[in-house]
């Protein structure tokens, strides 16, 4: 089993990345259970606005990204909080991801079906609840399948300020909460490897 | 296999309500599938405000449809739309089952887990993306398991105006993304109750 | 100048709510502005689900609600947060103001404009940020003008757990802001007042 | 009074863009009433990812944009929809828009405030009304004012399919709409000129 990791912070590497290190949480988590794991750091690609899964003029670099998200089992959408929403950097992978929909196997059941998604959130503030409502919605709509309790965050309680996940012991919480999302992410994965959804009635 | 939806209309019965209409789409997309149903309007209901299963005072109705979820392995949301939100009557159901969280079996599994959420939306006006997103996340936060495209909806295009599910010709749309919401339904259900989620790692 | 505010706990009186005790911040500093204060707690009314301002049945008590919103220059929506919702009863209390579209003064100016809105959130988990965006969408729909910054928050940080907003000693930020919410409101009330928005263009 | 809208358009100069075409409503009107406007298609420049007003590394052009939006009295953020949110283009201004926060005049005065926002929303489907939500919480954070009714949408009805707002004769409820949002922005924007929101209380 093959799991994708895309962290969506606006900070390119190698700079520090809170979301990145939850997201390493559920990863290792997911390695227990010998999912094969890749993390991506979206900022650090060149992704060009547009629908499509081919490339967009020279240098886009979704079409290898596109692959990675087609050869994956289990996808995790890991995003930075900004005034309660996610990222730009996470909303334009979704939006090349659009053309997910249209995508289909031979026998006509959407590549993305029998597929799973996690979720990971952090931020200085408030917002995790709405960043993962609105990411499972779209990842939903290409045809994901969401398991209960699939998602982990962690933000520093009310008010603006630094993102001090890095340095703060006061993270239990996130991490029990991120291991339970990893369980579930497998089993749901499991099951529907087992017993997949197949093409929609005509 | 059983399904329960929960219609969210703010119309008592036997008032005609467009949401019910288009859940009878999804409903009977699950009755051809062999899964016993059955449709509550909650507005008929006195459901207290709270966030606890048992009875909140003298003829607070939420016990039953408390039993009614528990013994159910599809659940559908259906709510109009106001404000581009879903309604105060499904929001007030959700916040019931809000003590579902701490409920599990003998073996600690959570009730809801292994159980799947599909939604239905309508509305005179723009906002089913959102009341879908709003409701999904709460059930998947429950540990309900949200499937592929498991929800339909239909609006009247920009603007206010009468809502005329019951009376427009143009529902094509909204009844074929209906069926398939129930095909995805049942298979994800039947998935799980092959390989079911187990407890969460200790 | 007439300040409303409707709190919409879910506990009714006399239980004491985090929601009311924020919001007597922002009042206070109404209040200190010769702001004439009143605060509702909704779920003490009995306020029938429906979309117009007339009583629907016996015992429905959101005529005299809607005769007080009409006469405030200020309205103060404070809910507490659910699932990172705003609660059913402040949805409840959104959708009888619906009616507010269509209700005018002599000159064709609806009821709603020149008035000003803000917001109090409390939670024991995050979700204010969308509390606070769903409320500010509904009331600016409505035809009330939300000002800068004319909010304020409380959340315990990440996870489930008792909300400690009135035991706590870690409020300063969420009173400060609550202070620089009533200043705008007042502010902004008081430049609608003098100068007020017209009729809409024919 | 000068006017800067901001249009989100996934698609580049000189491809049409229905958002472009409906914020030339607004934009029209505005114009009729005096005020001096400028649009600027986002895509059309290079914005790196960040929360800074200055220039992130080569080429970043958001300084130059920063410029206007602080020269603007009205600023209105236009957006397509995708999977029922905004694009991930206004995503990225907000958050560049993110440093206004902490820009203040002489007088300690936000930069933001005493300007006003509004909003123009177009998408093949359902979503508007949360785009709204969403850009008016970040741009009343930062410090704008929303007028009553700043707002307008058009989008094509239930479904996935072509958006059409560029061909159909059906917008003429959507034009209105953003006639009367002009003359809000306009009426508040004069409110605020005339008795402007002073400092924050110490």
């Amino acid at each position: 089993m093959r799991a994708l990791a895309l962290n969506a912070t606006l900070k390119p590497s190698p700079q520090p990345s809170s979301t990145e290190a939850l997201t390493r949480v559920v990863l290792d988590a997911l390695e227990e259970q010998s999912v094969e794991c890749e993390l991506v750091r979206l900022v650090d690609h060149d992704i060009a606005p547009g629908i499509v899964s081919e490339a967009i003029g020279d240098g886009d670099e979704w079409p290898a990204l596109h692959r990675k998200i087609i050869a994956a089992d289990i996808v995790v959408m890991a995003t930075p909080t900004w005034f309660g929403r996610p990222s730009s950097v996470i909303s334009r992978a979704l939006e090349r991801m659009d053309a997910l929909l249209a995508e289909t196997d031979e026998a006509g059941v959407p590549v993305a079906y029998n597929k799973v998604a996690g979720f990971v959130v952090t931020g200085n503030e408030d917002g995790a609840h709405n960043c993962i409502a609105e990411m499972a919605q779209a990842m939903f709509d290409i045809g994901f399948t969401v398991p209960a309790q699939a998602w982990t965050y962690w933000n520093k309680g009310p008010g603006p300020g630094e993102e001090v996940y890095l340095t703060t012991e006061e993270t239990a919480w996130s991490q029990t909460t991120g291991r339970a999302a990893a369980h579930n992410l497998v089993a749901v994965a499991h099951a529907l490897s087992v017993n997949p959804i197949g093409p929609p009635p005509s």
